[in-house]
């Protein structure tokens, strides 16, 4: 039996809110028995749902009302200057009060962060909080970050990321030594950008015991070449979409294919429960719910268009962080990073190797 | 009856040259009665190849023997120092020198750019070339570049590469009006990269005739939402590779769903033409040929472990460049886009437009 987590659910966030994640919720509370739900939303619009959907649920469920809600369009900055009383913000300083171990939501993702970086706060030694998520490879999964929360990164900031995304995969999906490659043009050290390269060096060097794989390129997210793949913001956020793109493409292929012709058909209606199981393993409600890493407190952020299905996931991958104290983690894997830095010394890790040698382009 | 055209193969570049370099001249031979090659590399090598494969084809090839070649692990400025009379740079010089329209190699692809660029030079107005590809999409296909050639990109160098991309798409593809969209995190006008921002600003505003969409995302790709994809070669390199990654991944997932129980054995078997349909669409070597826009001359890199019909794919998208005279209309569209510029006025439109207001982040 594990010990019992409370979670806080921005009611409100999401194309189909609130019916999509009370659903949702009622998903999660069937999964997961030792998690209760604080519920941040409009009563008048969640009660008749919570009545009908979370009927003898109740007890596991608290509903806190208000009117307030981020919408999806709002600026990051303007919902953080007028969204003080929206259910998005109250779900987050729950977890800052400690009333709950973590927040999902299914709303605005740049506001999102912006609140939470700003009530969370990050964990000591972080600069940036970076979007995380596991994706399906040929041999499971990977741990990919950032997926955009960083346009541009430093080496400072992916070799924190490194860092983040190491403790999740061991900690959360339970791997020994999980293996940390960094995305880059080509696998031949000269190549890419400078970034890139000086954060291999500091991982080549650091006395953290990570398994650095070093560069790999597009085609091994795919491949599951690694644990974790370790990028830039702008980068990651477009080889997550053009993943998501092609496979809906080559799906789409498959059906005009298995359409084509009589035998076709035939053929697609006999192998019907194998082609579903596919369409099951590629389904991205699996892989919903992606983490905000380096951040003093859990939070996970859901597609806006995903269904019930999808926003239960989002809440797993939650509840999963919290189960496994992810932060505690993270924090003395941090800590220790620091410590390779001399006392006296000031320089960040980043300046300190910026003075050794650097491969041209 | 289209008009003859000669085009330079470097047969020692690839993998399993030159036996896969002289298969795919024979395929192309076949493909383009129009085309004549200039075969470079060495004779005593080449020869027994050329007897038995290009046997009744003699006529229509030349054979320019040196045994100098570039290796695959070569720095391309090593090439450029040490590889004066490999048969790479032997097949850039006859470009330059008129004896053939365009050159096609399947190896190293950065000492390939650096010969290109230093032999052929860039066409009057592009500061740097890129590397363009066509991919397979929901709707056909589109272009994208850069996909390598260049790390760091501005502004200057993003709206020359959307130019030259409309080009090809409308020159080579036959496109009446393509559309051409910026690759980002986003659609929303405030995300992404200062960069991406800019650039989608001189988009706007030109005079020049295209037809600029906006911002793109990672899946547009695979959707076919727009005819050319402009992107720096970071971001170009992960997304193709990300892409081909994951159409692997899916036809992984789909063989072993397929064998994965009698009844899907069965039905595999039944619609195998389709499947095989299916696996033909995705095929990479359809999609094999570089090219390298920007350049006084046309030249292609072919993937360097395709095999002969791959390679006969890079020749063809070498002629039908050179059918199209590719090269006139980007001059063109240059020199049009530079008489934008007012004449006394010697700033670059990268420069004349960062003094306007451009959306914070």
């Amino acid at each position: 039996m594990r010990t019992k987590l409370t979670l806080s659910v921005d009611a409100m966030g999401g194309d189909d809110a609130p019916q999509m994640t009370i659903e949702g919720v009622k998903l999660a509370l069937i999964a997961l028995p030792h998690v209760s739900i604080l519920l941040f939303g409009d009563k008048s619009k969640m009660g008749p749902i919570i009545d009908s959907v979370l009927a003898g649920m109740q007890d596991r469920i608290e509903i806190h009302h208000t009117e307030d809600k981020v919408s999806s369009d709002e600026k990051p900055s303007s919902a953080l200057r007028n969204g003080r009383n929206s259910s998005m913000r109250l779900a987050i300083n729950s977890v800052r009060d400690g009333k709950a171990a973590g927040v999902i939501s299914a709303g605005n993702t740049g506001a999102l962060m912006a609140m939470a970086k700003f009530v969370m706060k990050t964990l000591p030694g972080i600069d940036r909080p970076a979007i995380a998520s596991t994706l399906p490879t040929r041999r499971g999964q990977t741990v990919m970050l950032d997926l955009g929360a960083n346009i541009d990164c430093d080496a400072n900031n992916l070799t924190q990321f490194a860092v983040m995304g190491e403790v999740y995969a061991r900690n959360v999906l339970g791997l020994k030594k999980p293996t940390i490659g960094l995305l880059n043009v080509g696998v031949e050290g000269m190549k890419g950008k400078d970034s890139v390269k000086l954060t291999a060096k500091i991982l080549q060097e650091t006395h953290l015991p990570i398994e650095f794989y070093g560069f790999v390129e597009g085609t091994d997210i795919g491949a599951g070449t690694v644990d974790v793949i370790v990028t830039d913001g702008f980068t990651g956020n477009v080889a997550l979409k053009t993943a998501e793109g092609t496979a809906d493409l080559v799906i789409h292929y498959l059906r005009k294919a298995l359409a084509s012709s009589p035998f076709a058909i035939l053929g697609a209606l006999i192998a019907r429960p194998a082609l579903k199981r596919l369409k099951q393993k590629l389904d991205p409600r699996r892989y919903n719910g992606a983490m905000f890493l380096g951040l003093n407190g859990i939070c996970v952020k859901s597609h806006g268009g995903t269904d019930a299905f999808g926003f239960s996931n989002a809440i797993k991958v939650a509840a999963d962080m919290a189960d496994n104290n992810i932060n505690d983690d993270i924090k003395h894997d941090f800590a220790e990073l620091m410590a390779e830095q001399h006392p006296d010394d000031h320089d960040t890790l980043l300046e300190k190797n910026e003075k050794s040698e650097v491969p041209p382009l």
